[in-house]
């Protein structure tokens, strides 16, 4: 095997990639990084060439705080869920940021539109859903160039889909699929959060490769 | 803004990453550079870490044909709904390859597996498709690794889940999530297969990015 020296660039990013909650310094981006970032997104495969995804820039400070409130009570109603089965497993979750939606620059919807492509999306006719999964393609392209960028990013997922609606105004059927903090940060953890804070440990490699078959 | 020559490397890579029907070689692909692709998989981020995935390694002849046949039949079903509806855009799709199953060095079935973390994955409450999403990040890792080492990967989405399920003996509840052809090839195309044989543009950028809410 080469050495680590000659690895391509792209392995780096992947391996300091990090979904970010506690470090984001909340400096505006500047904008041709911002471009940057989501023309990479722009740029991720698609079903079909369908391309069925949308971003919405959330920088205002009241839509931000109206989201923050929903996700404290989402957060607080997963925290009663885990204490009724372990207490312990919920001490744990206490000591965890969720996100951090005003601390972050910018607030990224990332949208999909199942109906982008028309009737007959070219390789969309026996999965539905991979209409959907071009649009989580976007997704990891973006929080890739954040992080080639020096940005963090972090995924939140605390929320209910109608909510979100409501507040961006996305009409039917148009469906909400992530909000995405991004923002200029102090430092990318060396580790995980989940990690760090013992609510769960990498899975080894080996475990998720299989030959030829399931079982074996 | 910079000059190009300033931009991170990965810019490039997913400016050149292509959905890879047509230019398959063959050749087998080196130990450590799979390891290198699929370790880059498994660094993906997942919802309340539940690394949610796993890797079907499919080098065998018989698999692959069979395989093939099938997308074959599906391809065909597809080709007449549309002939149905638009003879012209028939004709263009018959010029379109979809598939690399057997000229590829290699296929990789990626899998979801839904009970991954418990029954308190942390993130996962309130959308259930946030674990598949996971599984999907996963995916765009391992296609742009590919793309670094100078392979070519194809996702192959002609087919019905039950068929590969069946094929690979892989248990309920986890789903089949990707066929991805990876191989050694001659050149990555310039444009898009899809963009090439006219079968569909590229959404301008500007359209995909809105302010504040949907609607502006």
């Amino acid at each position: 095997m080469s050495g680590v020296g000659s690895l391509h660039p792209l392995y780096e990013v992947i391996a300091r990639r990090r979904d970010v909650r506690e470090e984001f310094t909340g400096e505006p981006i500047p904008p041709d990084v911002l471009d940057r970032v989501l023309s990479a997104a722009h740029q991720a495969p698609s079903v079909g060439m369908s391309q069925p995804w949308d971003f919405v820039l959330v920088a205002g400070a009241t839509t931000r705080e109206r989201f923050a409130a929903h996700v404290a009570q989402e957060r607080a109603a997963f925290a009663d869920e885990l204490g009724s089965a372990s207490p312990e497993r919920r001490a744990t979750f206490d000591r965890i940021k969720v996100e951090g939606i005003r601390e972050s620059s910018l607030g990224i919807v990332v949208t999909h539109d199942q109906r982008r492509g028309g009737p007959h999306v070219l390789g969309r006719r026996t999965i539905a859903d991979t209409g959907l999964f071009s649009t989580v393609l976007a997704i990891q392209n973006l929080w890739l160039a954040a992080t080639a960028e020096g940005l963090g990013l972090g995924w939140v997922s605390f929320y209910r889909e109608e909510f979100l609606r409501d507040l961006l105004a996305i009409p039917e059927p148009v469906r909400p699929v992530a909000w995405l903090c991004l923002g200029t940060v102090s430092h990318l953890a060396d580790t995980p959060d989940l990690e760090r804070h013992g609510w769960r440990v990498r899975r080894p490699f080996a475990d998720a490769v299989h030959h030829e078959s399931w079982s074996s």
